[in-house]
């Protein structure tokens, strides 16, 4: 009996680490969609979040069914509600991604970010592919060193938002109000993605120490 | 034993659904620091914030061991993993008011909305206001009909925040590129916080019908 719960968990932790790639390659696909206008895309980023949501829900429909028929106490329940709620940040994190992907259809043909401002945009999002890749591995791996590193990264991201904006109040902008908005919010967008990378990583932190990390 | 367990499920209930008052408490704060530049009212939001959080977590913990203490199944163990999800919604809601208190506490002694955009930001705050109102009685009484009318309401917040993107770009803007980017980002943030009440009523509906509602 506990060795199929352990399969049956195993099975769950193993689909919650695929569909965070899954989520990643997501992201990539967005950041690709905004700074080249490329619409089929965005689109494919828009339709994708489906299987997303759809894959959230399986695994969520067999954790519960595990936590229902199995039992599981002490740290063995605390996973599963870990995993629970790491589903619920991948969602939004897929979410996050469409959000990216509507702004750059939005601007289409055009590209939504100005030349100038591209380069920090990258870096946001390659700080945010970090983000979920080091996110990934913690949970696979449960490493809690790698989730002190995932801070670190986290403190980048800051960094990078406050970059960007210096650019749009600096005095300087000349590219009006509607790109301004735009940027302000996809800037919001890559750091609530990395928040949640942040946050999967901290579950699991909690779950090794036992210790909840602030703002967990 | 069974007994004890529905007692303990309602006292959790209970405190949920007074965290749903503190919780919209906390946002009207916001709202009113922010429409009046009110310092010590800003203030008294960001710090208020570690008080819900550590209510989130008391609940959470006492949700956790009456799951591994009474083991529920079906149902009783829906209702359980559906107020965990509830407390995350809550602590984001909590987050969300922060935010808005630091984009006032930011532009003082100035007031960050321009006067012909404060009717707009009150109409979207009085609509956050009602949504979490909503909520508290669907968590409360389990009213399925209401949760179906809060996403009327959510219809009227969308509609709002296109009234306001509208005045940001409609040409006539006259007040630069910072109160825009500043409305921008609190339009969302009003935006999610309704969308975090109206994840908390499919929540509820789930549990008494069993259907996940489209996007829950």
């Amino acid at each position: 009996m506990r060795d199929a719960y352990y399969e049956q968990l195993d099975t769950i932790v193993d689909d919650l680490v695929q569909l965070t790639g899954t989520v990643r390659k997501a992201v990539a696909a967005s950041t690709a969609a905004l700074l080249n206008a490329d619409a089929p895309l965005a689109e494919q980023v828009i339709d994708g979040d489906k299987q997303i949501d759809e894959t959230t829900e399986e695994i969520e429909e067999r954790a519960l069914l595990l936590l229902a028929t199995q039992q599981p106490v002490a740290t063995d329940l605390r996973q599963l509600v870990a995993t629970l709620r790491m589903l619920t940040d991948l969602q939004r994190m897929g979410d996050l991604s469409v959000h990216v992907a509507k702004v750059a259809r939005l601007r289409m043909p055009d590209v939504a970010v100005p030349v100038s401002i591209q380069p920090t945009i990258m870096a946001m999002a390659s700080v945010a592919d970090q983000m979920i890749h080091a996110a990934s591995r913690i949970v696979a791996n449960r490493d809690v060193d790698a989730a002190s590193r995932l801070e670190d990264t986290d403190d980048e991201m800051d960094r990078l938002r406050k970059d960007l904006f210096r650019a749009l109040l600096g005095g300087t902008w000349e590219h009006g109000i509607e790109p301004a908005i735009d940027l302000a919010l996809l800037g919001r967008y890559y750091e609530r993605i990395g928040d949640h990378a942040v946050s999967m990583a901290r579950r699991v932190v909690y779950l090794v120490t036992g210790e909840i990390a602030p703002g967990a």
